[in-house]
């Protein structure tokens, strides 16, 4: 019996797992902090794009009025959504030390990266030439609607700056794809 | 000397090398294809967007007076050259067996899978708001104005289809990235 005890005793413990290697942690960490600025930069793009109303007398011009806009604000909502969920996964990815569901950050981040490109690309197409436009006449020096494009060209860099981050997100969920095909 | 020749002769010539898998066969295959297609489209695109003038009296409405044109014009052309010269070493690949540069496929697909991204949002951004308000114009019934918009919608969609062809190649030289880091 007391034999028995020492042999159990004895016995070596199991190897435990294998520490995650430098790159994989540090990849894990520049992700997370990634997630985090592409959440503020579109949280602000947010903001800065629903809050852009100006009086035309007699009725006000609104972002909504402009479909483009509308398009560039169904993809920072989109986008806003998606990064909060990441974030949140990341998180608990960065504590448990634990990789993650690859596939979803792979196609998630392209999906969204995209989105975010055609929203970039949207605004500032419809603000760069009405802005020429309305730089142009003297008839919009009265009106402050030279402020309300402006403000959309200022919530088209945040968004720009959002692609940016998340462009590298994707790069970063492209190499960590668990196998070649 | 005639002891030494046999056994030359006799010594086992170097093992072959592994044939290519079916699934590597079939993505290079699937590659070139996905190359044709792309190149074919932003030709198509390239050429309606470049040929895209109308008269209002007493000046010509050309593409380039509208600087989102001008950025799609660039995508396109961009677009058009890259996907040229992986047409030419994707036909190598298929015909030679060989994997060709992994990480030019990979961060090249990336790149101007961004920038058509980008092109198609500008292009339809400033085609669906200008198009909205020159259908409800009746001003715009006398001259063709109606009919350079429809032309530039017409490029815009050529250049969407080039994107999703363009957005599935990178998925793909995504998943043929040699290594995991």
């Amino acid at each position: 019996m007391s034999e028995r005890a020492v042999t159990i005793e004895e016995a070596a413990p199991p190897p435990p797992p294998p520490p995650p290697s430098y790159s994989s942690v540090f990849l894990r960490l520049a992700s997370l902090i990634l997630r985090i600025f592409t959440f503020l930069l579109l949280l602000i793009s947010l903001i800065v794009l629903c809050t852009n109303t100006v009086d035309v007398y007699p009725q006000k011009l609104r972002f909504q009025d402009i479909y483009a806009y509308r398009y560039m604000l169904s993809t920072i909502v989109i986008g806003t959504a998606y990064s909060l969920l990441q974030l949140a996964l990341s998180i608990h990815n960065v504590v448990s030390g634990q990789d993650g569901i690859l596939l979803l950050d792979f196609f998630g981040d392209k999906l969204i990266s995209y989105l975010l490109a055609s929203g970039t690309g949207a605004g500032f197409a419809i603000t760069v030439d009405t802005k020429r436009l309305t730089d142009a006449d003297p008839v919009f020096e009265l009106i402050d609607i030279r402020e309300f494009y402006d403000k959309a060209y200022a919530s088209a860099s945040l968004l720009l700056l959002a692609f940016c981050t998340t462009a590298m997100l994707s790069i970063i969920s492209s190499y960590t794809l668990p196998k070649r095909v």
